[in-house]
C-alpha cells in the first residue's frame, strides 16, 4: 500500500477545517459530554461559543439512550466517580450500536488505577479518536506508568510511536497535543503547530479540545471526512482562536474570557488562511 | 370569577420588580440550590452578585433539613444523580414541610426517562413555579415527548396552553423562556420582551434564572407578591441586566462577566424604568 | 516555655511569603484537591494561575494512593457526596502516612449534620492547617451550633479563642478568614490585613484560599517554614493578588478573572513590600 497516495495534502486539511466550521455553525451538532467536574462548565461554553450544542448527559439509564442520537460524544476520565464509569460504558455502547462517533480523553491515566482500567476498557471498545497529552499517550499503550513518564515539554513527537499504535489498534485517530500537535491514524501523520502557551494555564485547556473534536466528528458525517481530519481540523479551529485570546489578554483569567470570544467570532477564512499544518505518511516503527 | 379585575397593572409588575430587588438586598434570601454539575458556579455567582447567599446543599441527609431553613429553593434537573435524585426529593418534601417556595426546572425532560420520571414526581408536589423553555413545559404537560418537539426558535407562545394547564394543576406560576418570556399562573398571563441573544449562548443563562426566581421568591415573603409577580420581577431584573451586560460585549466570554458585573450594579429604579411588560388574562383553551 | 523568643518578625513572615511564591514557581507544588462542585474550575484556576499543578483526584480507589504522591492536600466539605466523604478519609489516611500535609475547610459544618459530622472526623486526624469563617470554626470547636452563630460581619476575633484551642488539639494551625484573617497555631498569632470585599462576592473566593494554602504548605516543605507561617503567606499572596484585582473591576465578574491575572502577575517583592501583617504571642484563655 503506498499511503503517500493517499495523503490529503496541508492545504486540503486546512480547507476541511474551514469547511466543518461551516457545516457545524449551519447545522449545530448535538455533543454528548460525559467529562470531569472541573471542567464541565468551561467546556459547555466553548462547545456553545463555537456554535454546536452541548447536553452533559452522563447518568445511567439515560446515557446510551442519549449516545444513540446525539452527534457526537467525548468521554473525559478527569473525575470518573462510580456513576460516570458505568455511565461512559452505557453511553460509548450506544455510540457503537449507532454510529456515532466518539472521543476518549484519558486524562492521568497510568498510575491512577480506576481511570486506568476503565481506560483500557474503552480502548477495546474502538473509540473514533483518542486525545491526550504525550504522558498520557504512552501510559495507555502501555509503555510508561504514565506521569513519572515523559513530561509535557518533552513535547509530543515521544509519543508518536505510541500514537500511531494506538490508532492501529482502534483503526480510529490519536491526537497528542503539545506545542506541536501531533495528529496520526494508521497511515497518516499531521502536525499543527498553532496556539498559545496560555492554553495550559487555564483548566480544561486540553479537555474542552476533546469536546470540540467530538464536534467536529459530528460535522464530519456530513461532509465524509476522516477522524484524523476532523481531529486535525478541531485542533486548528481551537489553537488558532487562542492565539486570537492571547493577544490583548493580561493573563490567564482574561485569556479564558476572550477565547470564548474567540471561539464565537473564529471565520472559516480565517481559519485556511492561517493554519500551520504538515501532513507525512506515518512512518512504521 | 372576573379574572380581569384582580390583574395587577404592568406598571405594578415593574414597580414590584424594583421593590423585590430593594428587599433582596436588604435581607440577602438564603437560596438552596440543587442543580447541575455545568453550572453551580456560575448560579452561585449569579446569586452572589445580585446580593442573594447561595448554598448548594444537594445531598441526602442535609437537603430536607437545610430546605426548611432557607428562603427558596432551585431544584434543577440538569444531571440528576441518583444522589441529587434523592436529594431532591428529600428537599422538596422540607420545603413544603415548612413552606419554603421552590422552583422547578425541568432541563431535557421529555426524551430522556429518569429525569421525565422524576419531574412528573416533583411535578405532583405542587412547585411555587416551574420554569423551562417552550419544548421543556410541553414535554412536562405531556403534550409533546420533548426534544424532538417545539423548537426554540418557535417562541414561547406555542407553550402558553401548557404552561397555564400546569399552573392550574399546581396552583403555582409556571415560567416559559425564550425571546419574549411568558409567566403565568391560573389567572394571568405576564410577558416581557427584555433581554439579549447572548444569554442563549453561555451555559447556564437560563439555570441561572431559575435561582434567581428562587430567591424573589424568597423576597416576595416579605412583600406579599404572588409567585407569578415574583417570577416575572425576577425575569426583568435578570433579562435587563442583561441588556447591560451585553452594551460592549465581545461575544459569549465577556459577556457572562458582564452579565455577573450588571447584576451586582443594576439598581430598582433603572428596572422599573426599562421593564417591557404586558400583563393579559389568561385565557380558558 | 517563652513563646515570644520562639515568634518570627512580622518581616520575615512577610519574606516567608516572598520566597514560597518563588519555590512554588520554580518547583510547581501538585496539590490534590477534593473539593465542592461548586467551586472545582475556580480552585484549579488560581491554582494554576499562581504556577502549581492542581490535580482533582477525589474518587476512592484512587483518592489515598494519590495523597501519597502529592505535594499538599485539600479537603473541602462544600457539598460531600457519598463517595466524596468516603474519599475524604481515605486520602487523609494516605497523606498522613506519607507525610503529605492538608488542609481542612468545614464548610458550613454545624447546623448540617452530615458533613458536621465528617468534619470531626477529620479533625480527629490532625490536619496541618485548618480553614474557615468565624462562624466555621466556632461550630467545628463545638462552641455553636455553627450558621446562627457569629456572623461574618463579627470578624475574625470572635473565634480567636476557638481557633486555637483547635490548633493545640491538632498541632498544626488554625486560619479565620474575615476583613483581617487571623492565622494562629498554640503559640502564635498572625493577623492580616490585606485583600478587598469583592472576595466574598465571588464564589469560591475563600474556598481557593483553602487550595492555595495546601500549595503553600507543599512548597514550605522545601523551606522549612510552619504550618502558620505557610498558611499565613498563602493568604498575604492571594490577598495582594486581591487588591490588584480589585482596582479597575467593575463588579464581581471582572474581579474574579482580573484575579486569576493578578496571581500569575504577582512577584515575590511585591508581596514582601506589601504585605500588612503582624505577630504576637497566642494568648491563653
Amino acid at each position: 500500500m503506498n499511503a503517500r497516495l493517499q495523503l490529503p495534502s496541508s492545504e486540503a486539511v486546512a480547507g476541511s477545517a474551514a469547511e466543518l466550521l461551516t457545516v457545524l455553525r449551519a447545522a449545530p451538532p448535538l455533543v454528548q459530554c460525559i467529562t470531569n467536574s472541573v471542567v464541565t462548565g468551561f467546556t459547555a461554553n466553548v462547545l456553545l461559543a463555537l456554535g454546536a450544542a452541548p447536553a452533559m448527559v452522563d447518568i445511567t439509564g439515560e446515557a446510551g439512550l442519549f449516545a444513540g442520537i446525539s452527534s457526537g460524544l467525548l468521554v473525559n476520565l478527569g473525575t470518573p466517580t462510580p456513576e460516570q464509569r458505568a455511565a461512559s460504558l452505557e453511553a460509548v455502547g450506544g455510540a457503537n450500536a449507532a454510529g456515532t462517533p466518539w472521543v476518549l480523553d484519558p486524562v492521568a491515566v497510568g498510575a491512577l488505577p480506576v481511570r486506568t482500567g476503565l481506560a483500557r476498557d474503552l480502548l477495546a471498545l474502538s473509540p473514533t479518536v483518542i486525545r491526550g497529552n504525550a504522558s498520557e499517550i504512552l501510559a495507555l499503550a502501555g509503555r510508561t506508568a504514565g506521569g513519572r513518564g515523559v513530561d509535557a515539554l518533552d513535547g509530543t513527537e515521544a509519543a508518536a510511536d505510541a500514537a500511531r499504535e494506538l490508532a492501529e489498534r482502534t483503526g480510529g485517530a490519536v491526537a497528542v497535543s503539545g506545542p506541536v500537535d501531533l495528529i496520526v491514524d494508521a497511515g497518516t501523520a499531521i502536525r499543527t503547530a498553532n496556539g498559545d502557551a496560555l492554553l495550559t494555564r487555564v483548566t480544561g485547556g486540553g479537555c474542552a479540545l476533546g469536546a470540540v473534536m467530538a464536534a467536529f466528528l459530528g460535522a464530519a458525517r456530513q461532509t465524509g471526512d476522516s477522524p484524523v481530519v476532523a481531529a486535525a481540523a478541531a485542533t486548528l479551529v481551537y489553537t488558532i482562536a487562542a492565539e486570537d485570546a492571547a493577544q490583548g489578554a493580561a493573563g490567564p483569567g482574561s485569556f479564558a474570557v476572550r477565547l470564548l470570544d474567540a471561539l464565537s467570532a473564529i471565520e472559516p477564512a480565517g481559519v485556511a488562511a492561517r493554519a500551520r499544518v504538515e501532513v507525512a505518511a506515518a512512518v512504521t516503527a
